[in-house]
């Protein structure tokens, strides 16, 4: 098997914990996919390619996401909606020697207590992994969001 | 290449030829893919987080998923919708001498004859398999779907 | 590691290149997926069964899809729609000295400049892939839409 087969094998495998950790409402656990020092970015396809900095959720530590997943606990103790993430086959751009530069598709749904589905957001992970043997941990994450318009409510991490 | 690895991708092709199955309109060889003594269950998630012992779809043998089968051949004659199922990567939890506990996430959409296409449910199979050889078989599928509302003219199996 | 599974690691990866020069809007690369006299149609699942010829879209050379792109881009300067394709785990049906055969679901979504989005299309690709070394290149794409009524202003590949 080829090291950049094992490198995708490896992130699916981190995308797939993360998003569960999401989607099962599991957030504590969440912080742990990255490395203390992190960058954790949500913000629109337009300010990427513009490459302005300003993102709309942005945390530049583990401990930042770890306040952030509280706030949320704190804030959003009514009607659960539930959300569920589908992530696609990731692209290895470069592999160095500590770390992966790579991007992988993302779409998610939401499900409204009432039962209506909708589509909740698309885009991609930008990303740069450290390698820690035959792990993955998250460095830098930008979640590139293909909509302009997104929900000023968004509280859930993406 | 890790066990788990080998294991991942035995169900990810499960998987695709357990959907495919299903979209192709090909029901007759979906009962295949689970042990002869076996358990299916479409269930909400919040049914399956409490527990609750009731299913909305419910067989415990190979035998009742044929009768299944039969059953919707006979009623379901007109209007076909196509459904397009899409599964995330497998999360292995644990892996026995015989079994595999894994779950994965899933997303199917249903395409009307007018073109109209919709959302028609999303949620995860949790699943209990059978190691046999370099294949997997089904000997338990909780299908957990995010929506509570489910469409009450649920068919097809998900 | 199966030689199934090499072929499906290779076709994950080429349909990750794929997609994504479409929604990234890198068109230009995308007829360099196909080999030189290729075989790229868009049908509907109808069409499709009952083995009639006519596609919504066809071009049998690399040189007919450069010649889409370039019309794609004389013609559609306004108003940009973001695309983004989720694709499933391919499944190989039958594997030649020179040629695979294979079938692969897909799900598009599109966001509007307004951050509206909807479900695009879904279906499936069904595939003879000519083997290169440890890389494929696509031979023939039939890309087999769910919907029979599709969109009539498609203009993006899918």
């Amino acid at each position: 098997m080829s090291a950049t087969q094992v490198h995708i094998n490896e992130l699916s495998q981190l995308n797939a914990r993360y998003v569960a950790s999401i989607d099962e409402d599991n957030l504590e656990i969440w912080p742990r996919f990255f490395t203390e020092q992190c960058l954790y970015k949500i913000t629109t396809a337009e300010n990427y390619q513009k490459q302005r900095p300003a993102g709309l959720i942005y945390a530049d530590s583990r401990n930042m996401l770890h306040d952030r997943v509280n706030a949320l606990r704190e804030a959003n103790i009514y009607e659960r909606h539930r959300y569920r993430h589908i992530v696609g086959t990731p692209l290895i751009n470069s592999v160095g020697e500590r770390t992966i530069q790579a991007e992988t598709p993302f779409l998610v749904t939401r499900t409204m207590r009432t039962g209506e589905m909708s589509l909740f957001a698309s885009g991609k992970y930008v990303d740069q992994l450290l390698i820690q043997g035959s792990e993955l941990a998250i460095e830098k994450r930008q979640v590139v969001c293909d909509s302009i318009a997104i929900d000023t409510l968004l509280a859930i991490p993406l």
